[in-house]
């Protein structure tokens, strides 16, 4: 499996009334982000909302976002647990469900050391045949793993075979393509990093922004690949405030904010997190309608 | 309810085969506690591992706890939760089972506004009788409340009477003071700033610390109300090697380390948490007898 | 030489219309700084804008300021360059003058290695007797040396006998204290941390606050010296509002305001530094205000 | 004078027995650096240990390096300096020696607002003719200047009409681009991130790697310019190890090491500053012998 391009994040939708996770309309937003030029979907990731969904609404989700998906391009459940006895339980049943590949991220409580990572991720690949992509995300999970980390679990154990950066830290990579004489494909999960991480040769870009701006980041990527660098930067720069604006205001508020505006009825995050404003509602939609236009 | 001295903070003991809750080892430990002078009893915080628990399982160490401690001090139960939802429904629980105050934090994946962190406070208020501590420790929990948000929710939010900071920063004592012209308790939750928090005025001193070094604490307390800055220095600068260790290593950790080098059988901590190594565990037990030499 | 109490900052005033060095208003202000109650004067420190001087008004300012002082106490002559051989040169004027210590501070501009700030501590300490003060303040020189380092030089080098370190971080005072076992006279060159770093058991408080305050910070020294807690609080946090200001706002640029509000002539900080505006001076009548009230 | 490509910066040579600077070594430095294909030469940066000189000096290197650059290329001279006089009587001198650009970065030691910045460079840019190059080095300066005040300088200080960034944060160039409309030309001044900056847009790439590396960094640079990614990331990999060692290491003092290495003899940096250490020395020859490797 070598996933190149753009690998779109969906999120979770909730019923206006009582917080509840709305099966159709993940349905529906689900083909809506397929028709967009996605190499592969991500379910359960940071922007999905996983951190704040129960355990069987993440089986439920997982399992409706296979089915949706149906083979059309590969599914990547994210897996994001503070204990490795329930990080294996949802790697298990990821396998059971027919995912194509699992993202795992270690969250911290109490600050973990290397081994303790390393034994995290050794424990849930012996634990599942299915190939692991490596998270690294400090500002969400509290855990940064250092590149020379990441390159030896690579190297010694079986199932990792990519890692997800989403420090926005393009030294990152760096190390990555040079612990590994560049095996280790690495992606890149910061979007205000998306046109310097192809530059340097990132496999692909973990990205939500195909909800709101379609077939955009795949064009960015086409451009780059293609070694059409104008293109590229002008694609980029288009994109990069609104990049920027999600980013800061954080996925699940901006993007449902957005998908809302869309005509998609996708509710608001869960509790804590609040809706965005009617402030941010109107930047956000001058900043679509700016990325948009021709 | 005016609380002052310290505040102590028992583990959450697990059986060595299996790693559950060690209900037994639970009674012993508390008993053993209360003989060191403790003001008021703190279960399921940090130190007691409540974020590695299920929700059936920090229901039953809340009530063996409330249980056990019997009324000889206050108890107060420590909440840490993401979702809103959740945390209404633990401090339900606490009212329930007779706890004396609820110590609360957000725990961030999606960082918090001001709004949302305040929101989140008040919908939890508005579920419970019980006097509230705010507590803030950014190192665990990827929240970090201002003094200033902090004194607004003491001023406009019934029930929050009090206020923990782990961050180690002293200033934020101060401001505490000043915003709230000396009306706000706050209670220090950095070990290696005992000495120092007692001087600027805090409350309390929340410590896992009795655990290891028995009636120490509490002694610095007097020397430090009495005004005998010698004394409260030289007891201060014979626990702090300890105080430092047990921090740096992280308390299950450690403290779990310590109590069954001390003959109480605690088990480890729980996975991806290790426990100590063989190294770290003649560094501890060296640390302990400096401390507890006459 | 025992250096305890309040080492005391004076600016180095300027005149109005070309921002030369005003020995007039110098000869005053040092005169009014030593009716306060101070132990030590310590001219061209930070707030002496002893970086903004050239070498020929250094020495005049060195000159003038020991010959004001007179022996009524000891004189603490600040030296930070970025050469090694231009700070020798320093040292042996100081000693020529008559200065009774110098405070030393690398500055850098390349970070410098523990080794080359270890030589260039010992490549001064031979050229001179006098003894050293070791000056940590790495918000303005960009140099941040180690308890760890600071200690062995103490150890190592015989002229060093004190250090003053301006971190505001506690911590590294109780390192101090452990590292030589309370033999490293250590003095708090942060002002908001004046309280608990006497209550920490430093020997001095290194501070430009007398200027404004007067006999506050003595008070302040002699109630935590005889172990009156309460009254030690209550000095402090009625200067606290001050200090914090004037740390926050810039030595010079307030304490001139403060002193040209007081009345003294000692003109303004020199460019690109800029004088306090109107805003700012009256925030700052204000806080002297509310600091000296009774 | 729109400058595009290598900017190369030269060091400043000194004697080995005495420090002093020795003009005989500048001058076969510099001539072997114009045969690198180097677009412009400035002396007197970070790597020419500027800060480490007298006014003298500064003078005498400055007139050396236009007398043998002889208008081959620009020369761009750097000015950093803490005091807006001393900074105007460089900006002159400059100008009277025919330096065709001047860098100028203000230094702190007590922090600037931004209008002590904006009057700094204002003043400056009064003084003379020549164009300028804002150039923002926080780490040796003390000085971060955000974009958007770098922005507001461009576009009302006529003088002003480049910026060389070496804060090594790619997010920084976005906003460059943003917040001028692309019309701000930008320079990198990171080493390691010479490859990203060229693809968000750089004008050139400020760089001491020319003196070690020939015509390399010049090839990365083409390649960049022709879309031609997979050669410029090839030609990046290859230089950024030895790239990353002068940067962890400091630029005077591997450079030194290196150019000493290849026959120059230009001595050691200046004091407090040493020279590399035997095994440094080894790690840089091997890393140039690999990035030289065809």
């Amino acid at each position: 499996m070598k996933l190149e391009g753009i690998i779109a994040y969906p999120i979770t939708p909730f019923k206006a009334e009582n917080q509840e996770v709305d099966f159709d309309a993940l349905t529906i937003t689900l083909n809506a982000l397929l028709e967009h030029q996605c190499d592969a979907i991500a379910p359960l990731g940071s922007a999905g909302e996983s951190a704040y969904l129960s355990w069987q609404e993440w089986q439920q989700v997982a399992e409706k976002s296979i089915e949706v998906v149906n083979h059309r391009v590969p599914v990547i459940l994210g897996i994001s647990e503070l204990t490795t006895t329930m990080a294996i339980q949802k790697a298990k049943k990821a396998e059971e469900l027919g995912a194509d590949v699992i993202m795992v991220m270690p969250i911290s409580y109490w600050k973990l050391t290397d081994q303790e990572i390393y034994d995290y991720y050794q424990q849930i690949a012996a634990a599942t045949k299915l190939p692991m992509m490596v998270y690294n995300n400090p500002a969400t999970s509290g855990v940064d793993m250092s590149p020379e980390l990441i390159a030896k679990m690579f190297q010694e154990i079986e199932n990792i075979c990519m890692v997800k950066d989403s420090t926005g830290d393009i030294q990152r990579m760096h190390k990555f393509h040079e612990l590994t004489q560049g095996k280790l494909p690495f992606y890149n999960g910061c979007n205000p990093l998306a046109l310097e991480a192809f530059c340097a040769g990132a496999s692909g870009w973990c990205t939500v922004a195909p909800n709101l701006l379609g077939k955009l980041p795949n064009q960015l990527y086409q451009a780059a690949k293609n070694g059409d660098l104008a293109l590229a930067q002008s694609l980029f720069y288009k994109q990069l405030p609104l990049l920027r604006f999600i980013v800061q205001g954080g996925l699940p508020k901006t993007i449902k904010a957005g998908l809302n505006e869309l005509g998609f009825s996708v509710g608001d995050p869960r509790k804590p997190l609040q809706k965005a404003n009617p402030s941010e509602v109107n930047q956000l939609k001058s900043l679509m309608k700016m990325a948009m236009a021709t």
